[in-house]
């Protein structure tokens, strides 16, 4: 099944995205969280959302919950890893799944967590972000696996199936919930050394000799994500009807550029919904 | 006194430039309706807004009037003439009154009525968009107004004392309100004749030799609102920090371009306001 336009991120550019889209009888994907946005439910006080006044983040994110419930929008709850841009379709991969649309709406946000020395000069190289995409290139072999969230743990424990060793380094404080031989490491990554391939993770107070490095985040930059994606200064470059420099691609919200704000987002994300309806309805 | 913005439009993006900017502890005003923007009220079905669902026109201007309830924001009934920009602030003139501001949105919408043939060729040379304003050339003179609403009428009766003969021609069906010397003439306006000057109103069913004709409408054209401003395909040129041409002149909303929705002027409007505050922090 190949869907019309694939939304990626649940936050308000996305949320908007997919409720205009929805309105004009798109067959669309959200991909995101159940919890919505993360920064939208921090929130400790919006007064700047015209329409609605004097509420906190958790009221924002139960209005916008409540209008995709109305309008029987559902969020897959999938962490993608890579969009690749086929020609006339594009291919979306979240671990093992894939999903195809026809169109893509980035709406990811700008979270993303700063890379380390050396992560990105080395991605691809013995550098990657999703462990199970790669898994069958490290067996028998040495892996760390940076985790900034509990689901990075699945990661850890599958590899552990394949690789001869696996160091786990968690970002984050929890019960660690990882397979009795995982090396859980708590430490600081500083950064990744290699030769022409990456070789060495150095910590704070250690460094381990790998012949690979996961970096297992919340959100990935969209210059890994979306391989081809033009970016200017941190930002997905767009234009004013939100489209990027790859066709049937468009972008909305924190991920093109300040002020980071939500009904800047959602209004954004109306504009590259209509202006995606418009490429699918001109193909 | 001098204001920090001004914003020119009462629509959501007038509404949300003024509560962002007021969030900032700017000194705005805001000239537009106390009905806010007929635009809204008329929309029979409201479900693209994220965070309101299923509602019609009436309740999105209801959560809209409330939100500037709440934050103090009060509406200047005044329909603005012009807006000049002399260097270091704006003078914003409505009939005989003039409002000073440091930096100005440009909020108007663009239900501005379309020129009849000859109209804005002879702008400036015996046509205008403010009768009062510019009354006194017209003394002893015959002059025809062309009326878009009921406000109009007191232009005309105000011509009256000046002129010698003042047609009035309404576009509106209603009781008219005029002094007994206007006359009124019932009849559709095609065309505006002249040499160097404009001298004939051709319409429908007759011709009138006049010295000036003025066009009183719901508002005014960007181009004639604000003298220097650029325009591309019929819109008020900005960039994605919603800036126009002129330094601390700023655009948001359905004058900037399409699509012409409610969220993405709302999102433009917030953008607009921002970047005003960072224009007037830096001066």
């Amino acid at each position: 099944m190949r869907y019309d336009i694939a939304i990626i991120g649940s936050g308000p550019a996305g949320l908007s995205a997919a409720i205009n889209a929805k309105i004009r009888n798109k067959n669309i994907i959200v991909f995101g969280s159940s919890n919505l946005s993360e920064k939208v439910i921090k929130a400790p006080k919006v007064d700047n959302y015209l329409g609605l006044y004097g509420i906190n983040g958790e009221d924002l994110k139960n209005s916008f919950k409540a209008h995709i419930e109305k309008m029987d929008i559902q969020i897959t709850e999938e962490r993608i890893n890579n969009v690749y841009a086929m020609g006339e379709y594009f291919v979306i991969t979240a671990n093992e799944k894939m999903y195809e649309a026809n169109s893509v709406i980035l709406a990811t946000g700008i979270e993303y967590t700063k890379p380390i020395k050396g992560e990105e000069e080395f991605v691809g190289k013995g550098v990657g972000y999703c462990a199970t995409c790669d898994a069958a290139l490290y067996k028998g072999k040495r892996v760390a696996i940076i985790g900034y969230n509990s689901e990075a743990e699945e990661e850890a424990n599958f590899l552990m199936e394949i690789a001869s060793k696996v160091y786990y380094i968690p970002m984050y404080n929890k019960d660690y919930n990882v397979n009795k031989d995982v090396d859980i490491i708590k430490d600081v990554p500083l950064e990744v050394k290699g030769d022409t391939v990456a070789s060495k993770l150095i910590l704070k107070n250690t460094v381990l000799d790998v012949d690979g490095i996961f970096f297992i985040k919340n959100s990935i930059s969209p210059k890994y994500l979306v391989p081809g994606l033009e970016i200017e200064n941190g930002h997905i470059k767009v234009d004013r009807n939100m489209k990027t420099n790859i066709a049937g691609c468009f972008a909305a919200g924190d991920c093109i550029g300040k002020p980071y704000q939500y009904i800047k987002a959602a209004g954004e994300g109306q504009v590259a919904a209509l202006n995606a309806v418009s490429y699918l309805d001109k193909k």
